[in-house]
C-alpha cells in the first residue's frame, strides 16, 4: 500500500533547523501500517532533510560545517545572474540532498533514541514548506 | 507494482553536470502509475546524483564548492595505488551519494518548480553512464 | 511484498569503515525477489551510509576529506555542552547520511563492479551497529 502525506512547515530561513519528527510519526500513525518506509522529499532546491541528534549544540555545529563548505559572504554566480543572493542557499540544499528514506517496523520509525529528522531550510528568508511523505507498506 | 527503466546519459566528465529530469519523468510517464516512489540509482563510483535549480549559475556554484572539498590537485592515495588520477571523483561521488528517491503524486514527481535532477560525472574522462529508475507505485 | 532484515556490525569507531555489502546480499538472497529497492538505514546519530570502491587507499581520501569537513580538534557546541567529545562524529554523520536505497533487478543490486556499500562509525568509541534493510519487491 502506498499512502501520500504533506507536512507543512514555517520556517524563519537562514539555516532555521526543523525537527520534523513528530510530524513524519503522526503521518505514519494516520497511515496505520506494520512495516515499510517512509520517503520524506522537501519539495524546493534550498532546504534539505537528514537526521541529527536535535540539541542546541549539535545543530549549531552543523550549521558551522556548513557555513565552512559553502559561505555566505562568497562570490556566487547564481546571485551575480539572478540577484536573489541565495547561490549559498542552493549549493548547500543540493550538497545535503532534499531525500531521506526511514524504515519502520512494527509501526514505528527505526530512529535510534538520541536521532531526529531534521529539515534545514537554507533559504534567505523566512518561507512556507513542504514535505511529502511517501509511505509504503503493508 | 515495480517498473525497473534504464536512463542511459553521456557525460564529459570532469564535474560535467547534467539534468536528467526529463529521462525520469519519460520513465514515469511509460510506467503510468498514480501514486509512488521513484528511486534513482547511478552505478559506478565516481558520479552521483542530487537536486538542484538547474541553470548555469548555481550548477558553478555547486562545482565550487565540491572543488573546496576535495581539490583536484591535492594527492590521493587511490591515485598513488592505482595510478588513475581520479582519487577526488571517487571522494566527491562518496560524499554527494548515488542515490535518490522521489515521490510521484498524480502521475508527477513533486519536484519544485525551479528544482531539477542531475547527475554530477566526477570522473577525469567522458562516460556512458546508466541510472537504474526503480519505480514503486500504484 | 516487504521484507525486514537487519544486519549487525561491530565498529572501531573514530571513522572505522566497513564494506557492508555482502552483508546486504545475504538479507536479498534470503528475501528471494526478483526486482525491488533495498532501503539501507543505519540506527544512530554518529554513522553514515554510502558508496565507493573500497580499497585502503579511496577510504583514505574519503576520511581526510571528512575530516577537513568537520575536524576533530575544534571546538564544538554539543561537546561542551555534553561533553562527550564526540561533536565531530555528530556533524559528519549529519551530512554524509544515515540511508541508501540501491536497487535490484534479477535478484541482484544494481551496484557497479568497483562499487561496494559502506558504513562509516564517526563515533570516538567501539560501537556494535545495527543497519535496518527493508526490501520492497515482487
Amino acid at each position: 500500500m502506498i499512502i501520500s502525506k504533506k507536512i507543512a512547515v514555517k520556517t524563519r530561513g537562514n539555516d532555521d533547523t526543523l525537527d520534523i519528527t513528530s510530524g513524519v510519526e503522526r503521518a505514519l500513525a494516520e497511515a496505520n501500517l506494520a512495516s515499510g518506509i517512509v520517503t520524506l522529499f522537501v519539495v524546493g532546491s534550498t532546504a534539505a532533510l537528514t537526521t541529527i541528534e536535535y540539541e542546541d549544540g549539535a545543530v549549531h555545529d552543523l550549521g558551522r560545517a556548513i557555513e565552512r563548505l559553502a559561505p555566505r559572504g562568497m562570490d556566487y554566480e547564481h546571485h551575480l545572474r539572478w540577484g536573489d543572493g541565495n547561490g549559498h542557499s542552493h549549493v548547500r540544499a543540493a550538497l545535503v540532498g532534499p531525500s531521506l528514506s526511514v524504515p519502520f517496523v512494527g509501526g514505528r520509525l527505526t530512529l535510534g533514541t538520541w536521532q531526529q529528522i531534521i529539515l534545514i531550510d537554507f533559504d534567505t528568508r523566512p518561507r512556507q514548506r513542504e514535505v511529502v511523505a511517501q509511505i509504503i507498506g503493508e
